[in-house]
């Protein structure tokens, strides 16, 4: 047993759960809290635990919110007319990010991966053709990810949604900004030349 | 403004102050979280808030503790002929780890260090050369860090302790395990080639 206090080893244990987090890295943070001003540590623990007790899912757009529907969804400088469908809530705070989006989305809370046994029915697919039936949009845009379960979710709604008669689209493959060509996979880089585009 | 929920925020940005976390990692932990259990979430807020409210320090050895005195210096168990003197608390919990020393500690709270204004006096140093003429012991053992101010500060103490009359040692310089020579830095290896070992 390694004599350390027990509030600190409940710290370090606990961070040490979080991914990515390891012992060690988990000790450094639990004395740098122990160093920190009292406030610091009082601001995290709060915002943890009103973290669960605050959210709810949005009932139009299925996303993470504090109330319904949420900002995104009641946001009169939101386009309506381009609706974006990603798997997970932390794809919508990933693409709001890059500011270049302005429309609305719909979270399908996973992909369709029938090794795992997840079909269309586990998704919020029936909630987006009802929405659509409803809001109808000029434009969806199918920002699955790009692998396997992305890719085969992305294929399954373009099919199921195509004859309501909208536009359609998908992420754009290629290289990653500030990446090296000569790194790149070959799918990557064989993705980034048929979308290849004129410079002028 | 980016469209995240308000608990969400919180949770993020309180996450990015903690030292080695940037904003992408502290939102991957936030939706870890909402997806974890919610005994998780609440065990990891209690552990912090309790964190400095039942953290003292030992008026023994200083360092942080459940009680005082602390459980090493309360245990039955450890060798009372030599004490590791340290730096900081986590310098015990990095030592306790390698579970080769059994003896006391001595925690300084921070190494002298005259650019940042910072001499014995501001440091555990009197407590320490009281400490040792009530309990005195066989040997000190200066493990400060092996940087400029951690090599001042045992260079201080083993000319102020000197006279007590104990054997004082300091922690060996050389090639970390696992390590390749060929990386190592000049003054590590020329350490480590001061300080070789007979083999057999």
């Amino acid at each position: 047993m390694i004599a350390v206090a027990a509030p600190i080893a409940n710290v370090i244990e606990a961070f040490s759960r979080l991914p990515g987090i390891g012992p060690k890295s988990a000790a450094r943070l639990a004395f740098y809290l122990l160093r920190a001003p009292e406030e610091e540590a009082t601001a995290l623990a709060d915002a943890i635990r009103e973290l669960k007790e605050r959210t709810i899912f949005c009932s139009r757009c299925f996303n993470l919110a504090e109330g319904d529907p949420c900002a995104i969804c009641a946001s009169e400088e939101r386009d309506r007319s381009i609706l974006c469908v990603v798997e997970e809530p932390s794809d919508v705070l990933a693409i709001e990010r890059t500011r270049e989006f302005r429309g609305l989305y719909h979270v399908l809370h996973g992909a369709i991966s029938p090794v795992d046994g997840i079909g269309p029915e586990q998704l919020k697919v029936g909630e987006l053709l009802a929405r659509l039936q409803v809001e109808p949009v000029q434009e969806l845009l199918l920002a699955t990810n790009p692998n396997l379960e992305g890719e085969a979710t992305a294929m399954y709604l373009a099919r199921l949604l195509g004859p309501l008669g909208m536009r359609i689209t998908r992420l754009a493959h290629g290289l990653p900004v500030g990446g090296d060509l000569e790194y790149a996979d070959e799918v990557t880089l064989g993705r980034s030349l048929a979308g290849r585009r004129e410079m002028v």
